[in-house]
């Protein structure tokens, strides 16, 4: 069971739902949040959440419906008393890999929307006009140097040995990233 | 039972106290923390904690007298050997309300320190020179655009939807907030 | 059992070990980070962790070999299929105190690699071109007043009370401490 929330939406005319993808349950808002996780599951179902607490804040969903929720799920499995089927809303035009920074860390490292394994053999990335060369781990360039690498989530990752990547390439969130083949 | 440390005197002369209010526990210094929770009970007990570990830091209560205090009574119950019946210090000067940005938090809201609840209807807001109208939530306005709102905590609070109050205002904590008929 | 990692070089040469040292474990890099642990135990034995799991970032070994180690050690005791008896590599090289700001806090206090106890009784310390007496709390100066004391960790700390140490003098980690006698 996994509570998820990304939500500008809170307290608005958003759906709250619960969806079921290769038998994880995902609780939070119907924006978009669970999309890729849709698209790339095999078997996915959705509901309405339909119940409400005796007291909802219109801005912490959060901790007033989705956690309650989540908690009954955990504990005693899913309660369909709670749920309604419904269609979660999908967002096929999204991209499957977004070229951009998508976080930047508290050591400076900077993710990429772009997922390693969807990158041919060999890629270079460009960043603020900068081309940077893969490596597989930190300790293969030398300090100061920067690389690209596959991260612990399976993402491309822009860093420096023992440096900031953020910092050597002014990057942050939204900075476009170039595949070179 | 709730441990609370906001205690610029550790170490010095304030005391270490615990105080039952309405059946529950509070656990901290003797300055003023637990006034307002004083304040609003119904029934309040008060306690110096007289109990002692074999090391203690003038630093760091809260490691090293508050939590052993607050653990013990987290498992076995208020263990009275630790404590002596005493007046808790009261700060009846203190207001009900503060009219200032008292929190900003990760995202740029500015969490003032009045209650919503006792703001009448229709109520604005001024900080920083500018007037902000009252909403439900974020999403009641548009992007980029301010208003107030009953925060998930009962207090008003100062608000851009997707965007920075604390950046769009200039607030930081002290700023002071003006009440508007 | 404790699962430390500072490890700029994960995935490089550096071996993965766990340490006793006076009958507690320790998990993490062979990169120095458990030298004043070995340095001031009075026995110390040695292994390289010879486990691997199914897939093995080369970016995070704290998440994928090292955290599995420390929870079976915990759960079952020290399991030592998965563990080789080996020579901790040594720094014996390193100074037992630093006197650099090694740490500074939320609050802007300034944490000295220097044990409090180590230092001469009325020692004074110069940081940024100031010298700083000792106090035993925060609350035994004047609001705004520097002081240097044994902070909860046994580690000799500049601060300020009621205000940023890092601030009013300037300081960040590596700044020079000198110990005036």
């Amino acid at each position: 069971v996994l509570l998820a929330v990304v939500d500008p939406g809170v307290g608005g005319r958003r759906r709250a739902v619960a969806v079921e993808a290769d038998g994880r349950f995902y609780i939070g808002p119907d924006n978009g949040l669970f999309e890729l996780v849709c698209r790339r599951a095999k078997s996915v179902r959705g509901w309405d959440i339909v119940w409400r607490p005796e007291s909802l804040s219109p801005s912490f969903h959060g901790r007033d419906l989705f956690a309650p929720v989540a908690a009954r799920f955990a504990l005693g499995g899913p309660d369909m008393t709670m749920l309604r089927a419904t269609e979660i809303t999908r967002f096929c035009e999204w991209p499957d890999d977004l070229p951009e920074i998508v976080y930047v860390d508290h050591y400076g490292n900077a993710m990429t929307g772009l997922r390693a394994t969807a990158l041919p053999v060999g890629v270079r990335l460009a960043v603020a006009g900068r081309v940077v060369e893969r490596a597989r781990t930190f300790s293969d360039v030398r300090p100061g140097s920067a690389m690209w690498y596959e991260n612990a989530n399976g993402l491309a990752e822009i860093a420096v040995n023992a440096g900031r990547a953020d910092v050597a390439f002014g990057l942050t969130v939204g900075s476009p990233v170039a595949i070179l083949a």
